[in-house]
């Protein structure tokens, strides 16, 4: 049995994203800023799936910029929200610090040139509280970055309440919602969002492309300068093929979202309830308020990464924390963020399930996971002075 | 007839290419960051790649990085050799009036930041001269950036001689070689070239990826800041479906180069010889130095957009200059660069043609621009005004 459940690292692209990809890789390979019908034909193609797109979220079409990724989005994002802050004399910027690295990084880079940064502590259950938010918010704040849903613990931030505060407050309000767009349901007129991050490859679309929400009015920075690609806001030529992608398997996700969220939802419960059985472990993030396919434990005595060999060995693939700083002996900086200590840090799992998981799948998982768990614990130093009282369980 | 004459903009993928993409977009969906089988499975195609692709330009497999396209690797390529100057005090760039927007609008960001910007003149027949770059060079000098060809009227640099002057006075030396892979013989150590920018759509690849080349112990600072993906200099998920695509392009390319440019170079001759029978027009660049497959006219008393359309109609797909800028009512910088009028400037046409030209399109392409060029002619006031002697003939 493989069974992929990995699906916060990336995703198995769908039949229709494929289906919408192969015409432009094969005839429809126009340059979108030519003017014959070639050229055109990829204007259209692109055009067509902005709107898609936009309709999806709630948005007009003019206030989506194609980006390669949700990295470049979020960094787009942020930077453009600096420079309009540092323009008016705003130079602090509230986030939290279980963010993503695409965004904490970029922070880091705009402390280094002068702005100030307020992280904001994230509580045990994985969530931001509001009123944190609105606490933190001065007069020289400029820009509120916070995550729709973690892609560690999965955790659904109050992002509209959240909105709601900086919009009383003046102040601009970006969400990276890689994680979150094509699995819950987001509206950025209803949120409150002024700026919002999407990578297609967490949504079964194609890796190297994503797209950048920035309502009307508010004026990008480039990261990328270069030719009047996407309004002057993004040099470079359009990935026509991978944005039909991503414009395919968005409008399929949102038109299941709900059946989909509704199996997943479920099938997530019974992990969590089957999971939880195995001693001395911990379901990071809240319960309910998390995405429909995430599932996160901490495994007292035992090393995350040996765990996930000897499950990639039973044929489920999974991962530790984020795919992204995989390789990394430091623990995962979203666990520590939720008051994990080093040592349960390490003993992280997080399972993210695809629409298509099966009963029988379940409860392989649940099966699998805990005999690993156990088997691990039988020759683990940790888990024998734990046993023997001589170092104190913490979970 | 359908004759795709605009290959400098964007070309067809190759069944290579498509090929080594689908596998990835199908079954190898893994991320590569992430450490089980599937994910590891499409590190190792990241990584076959990152060997083919440096082994055609000669570099090591860890002087590549991935990146979304040419306008991506030249803005960080730029910005790392800045950054590496700033530290020396050094805020000195050299390049040419007629790069591409990637680089002079970058420069033109980094003038604003405290940096010093010469632009060298580019000659009449589209060269840059290697002593006017080296006695351009200065003490705080930090980079001088030349692309490899024009992207408009296909001349080709001496980079070699302009990277051996770099050398000797300690100066980085990169090139936006965004043309120029794949059609020309590169090779970073006999070329001396730090840095160089590609772009896989310019070489039958997929659109949305190119690479960036930095010669071992260059400091490349992040354009996109996040996880640790391209050893920490390029954040995202990888687009291992691009890069894979990328490299099989580039492969073939490399394969076939030779024999594909003696027959560009042969039906460029010709076209360069039929077309410039047609009264009153001029060829664009030297007629040798320049890229095999890149034939760049001006014709007196017409407007090349309207050339176009009419070639269009005719089943000719081409240009009137840089795609990049299609829709733009200001002449062309590079026409401007090399010393053509405004007037003249304005009825351009650029034909980059494909490897699989045939003669009797090449003799239809001929035959198309002469009467269409007649014909437009035929009620244009500027032309009238021309033969009557009102307005001096300036071609």
């Amino acid at each position: 049995m493989i069974i992929y459940a990995d699906n916060a690292a990336t995703t198995k692209m769908s039949r229709a994203a494929i289906e919408a990809m192969l015409p432009c890789m094969e005839e429809q390979y126009g340059n979108p800023s030519s003017l014959y019908s070639l050229g055109q034909q990829a204007k259209e193609i692109l055009e067509k799936a902005r709107e898609e797109i936009a309709a999806v979220i709630g948005a007009s079409p003019k206030e989506i910029i194609f980006t390669s990724g949700g990295s470049e989005a979020d960094n787009q994002a942020i930077r453009s929200a600096a420079e309009i802050g540092r323009r008016n004399g705003k130079m602090h910027i509230i986030s939290t610090a279980f963010e993503h690295h695409a965004v904490l990084h970029t922070l880091e880079k705009l402390e280094r040139e002068g702005f100030s940064v307020t992280l904001l502590d994230v509580h045990e259950d994985g969530l931001v509280r509001v009123e944190e938010v609105e606490d933190a918010i001065r007069e020289d704040t400029c820009l509120v970055t916070v995550m729709t849903a973690n892609n560690e613990i999965g955790t659904i931030q109050p992002i509209r309440e959240i909105g709601a505060a900086c919009r009383r407050r003046g102040v601009l309000f970006h969400t990276d919602a890689v994680q979150a767009v094509g699995h819950i349901s987001l509206d950025v007129t209803n949120d409150n969002i002024d700026m919002l991050s999407a990578s297609a490859h967490k949504f079964h679309g194609p890796k190297g492309v994503g797209f950048l929400y920035a309502r009307k009015g508010i004026r990008l920075s480039n990261l990328i300068e270069g030719g009047a690609q996407e309004r002057g806001k993004r040099a470079g030529t359009e990935n026509v093929a991978g944005v039909a992608g991503m414009a395919a398997a968005l409008k399929e996700a949102a038109a299941h979202r709900e059946e989909n969220a509704a199996h997943l939802t479920a099938v997530r419960d019974r992990l969590i309830e089957g999971l939880g059985q195995i001693p001395h472990c911990a379901l990071n993030g809240d319960a309910k308020r998390r995405l429909p396919g995430n599932v996160s434990f901490c495994f007292e005595g035992i090393e995350g990464e040996s765990l996930l060999l000897l499950l990639d060995d039973k044929g489920i693939q999974a991962s530790s924390g984020s795919a992204c700083t995989s390789g990394s002996l430091d623990p995962s900086h979203v666990l520590l963020a939720i008051g994990r200590v080093h040592d349960v840090a390490h003993g992280s799992l997080r399972l993210t399930i695809g629409e298509d998981i099966t009963e029988e799948e379940t409860d392989y998982i649940i099966r699998s996971v805990t005999e690993v768990v156990a088997y691990l614990r039988s020759f683990s130093p940790v888990w024998r002075d734990l046993c023997a009282g001589k170092t104190k369980f913490i979970l």
